[in-house]
């Protein structure tokens, strides 16, 4: 599938000549730098006329002009909240043949997708995993993809061509695609990513007015802990609102852990070092697993992907 | 105060010259390699004589005799709930002149010292902040405590030589020390490392029984996150038993910001956007005053410490 271009990037894609990055933010910007390294043409938008003179300037493309032909895939890189609109804004405007996202929640941007009238045959909900705390164009990188999960959620309205043409446009970036149900991304992002947000948030919260003496001696471990705290509360409260349902079912069950330890802490619970080494032990048994991973599925091109 | 010895240590220490290390775990041997480092006789005890060999395997000095002189400190570094009982045995046998231990919670050891009918005034509660997730001898390192802080916790009963002397160890084993109160530096702890502690396994524990996907998909964020969540669970429920109300009050804390989201992202709170955007709004400001820390209170020992 790949031709190796002696610059760490994938090779240039069969099919797609020509795409429309719609927002360019760290992601949007990254996306077009790949994109732009394995030869294919980019036209880039933004509502912030500065953040397109940023990526412009990064050399991750021109700007796009009404007259320009439609792109073979247009990526629209904006806060999931608009993504919805902004299809069905651009496909009212033919700007492309396929359509994809990189919004971190799906199921709900689908649904909203089809109820603002979108041409679902086109669009290919997906989500590039890129693990940055930092935003905007100057941020980006064309290796920020490489490697890296990109999920793509097949959907039954969606036609086949479509997801072609988006899986290339995800080798071009150098990334290793995965396919997921809308519904199971979702579910699955709530545990990896969304909630331990929130928790991380909470935890990072308590230091919101603390005092020198407890800030003297933050070790490495709340360093750490904390770490994915910094994130922009708009985009996150986006993204968790986009996610409720999965993310809320997580957050109850670690509330339930946590008020239990409580309990058993107050000498209140019928089986104090039970539920507290219970815990431990759950949470040692969950390290090793997330620190073992799993094994990235095979996916062959040539086989039926759904 | 302190002598350059060209080795990265502090200089031989002036009124001590011998120590007796009670326990050779992690924290006890690695005690034992700062002293021995520093030019001060080491003599290592442990109920686990295979352990007492490793430490001596790697030079941390020779195994304790009843013969053997009082020494000018005893430290003991053995798990939280057996501190006073061997606390008292060692006042009874008279093995030092000054005592100290390396447990991570301070107020309820000194009650139970106090109730087991040690003698105050020659004990210095301490605890040496190491940041390690690793244990036994064989992880020691002669100086793990190099420019960390080491809290010393002086208290009414104790002796103005007592604290001089255990001072003294913190500075050969090239530690910063700090001194607080024992309930100021329990509530400190409980913020700062030992409910983050239940809070990251709480995290963690989601994954327990994670499917490959799951597993497939995680990334930094989590890895970060659940780090901590290593520890021997039998250990920190003795570390968290002799906290627990200050840990339960801050776990219940995260427990309400926590649940409130999950109200929030429910949709049956009253205001459910602001409470999200206000607890990550708050986790930001609390990561900046982490990343940021504190300067570390200069301690002048010529001045009253306390």
């Amino acid at each position: 599938m790949r031709e190796s271009t002696g610059h760490g990037g994938a090779g240039r894609p069969a099919a797609i000549r020509r795409v429309l990055v719609l927002g360019t933010g760290l992601i949007g910007t990254s996306v077009a730098l790949a994109l732009r390294r394995a030869g294919v043409h980019v036209a880039l938008s933004d509502l912030d006329p500065d953040s397109v003179a940023g990526a412009i300037r990064m050399g991750a493309g021109v700007v796009s002009r009404p007259a320009d032909p439609p792109a073979d895939v247009v990526v629209i890189a904006t806060p999931p909240s608009t993504v919805a609109g902004v299809l069905r804004d651009a496909q009212d405007r033919r700007l492309g043949r396929v359509y994809t996202d990189v919004a971190s929640t799906k199921a709900r941007l689908l649904a909203d997708a089809e109820l603002a009238g979108c041409d679902l045959a086109g669009y290919v909900p997906g989500h590039p995993l890129a693990g940055l705390e930092l935003s905007g164009p100057w941020a980006a990188r064309a290796d920020l993809f490489t490697g890296r999960p990109w999920v793509l959620c097949p959907h039954p309205a969606m036609g086949p061509e479509a997801l072609r043409l988006a899986a290339e446009l995800v080798a071009a970036c150098g990334a290793d695609l995965r396919l997921l149900a809308p519904d199971i991304h979702d579910r699955v992002f709530a545990t990896v990513s969304h909630a331990p947000h929130v928790v991380s948030a909470a935890l990072a919260a308590r230091f919101a007015a603390a005092d020198d003496t407890t800030l003297s001696l933050v070790g490495k471990g709340l360093q750490d802990t904390t770490r994915i705290a910094t994130g922009a509360p708009g985009l996150w409260r986006d993204i968790l609102d986009h996610n409720a349902e999965a993310v809320a079912a997580v957050l109850e069950e670690v509330v339930s852990d946590l008020a239990a330890v409580a309990v058993a802490l107050r000498g209140s619970g019928p089986d104090g070092p039970g539920v507290i080494v219970g815990l431990l032990s759950r949470g040692n048994l969950g390290r090793a697993n997330i620190v073992e991973g799993a094994p990235a599925p095979a996916w062959r091109p040539a086989a039926s992907p759904v």
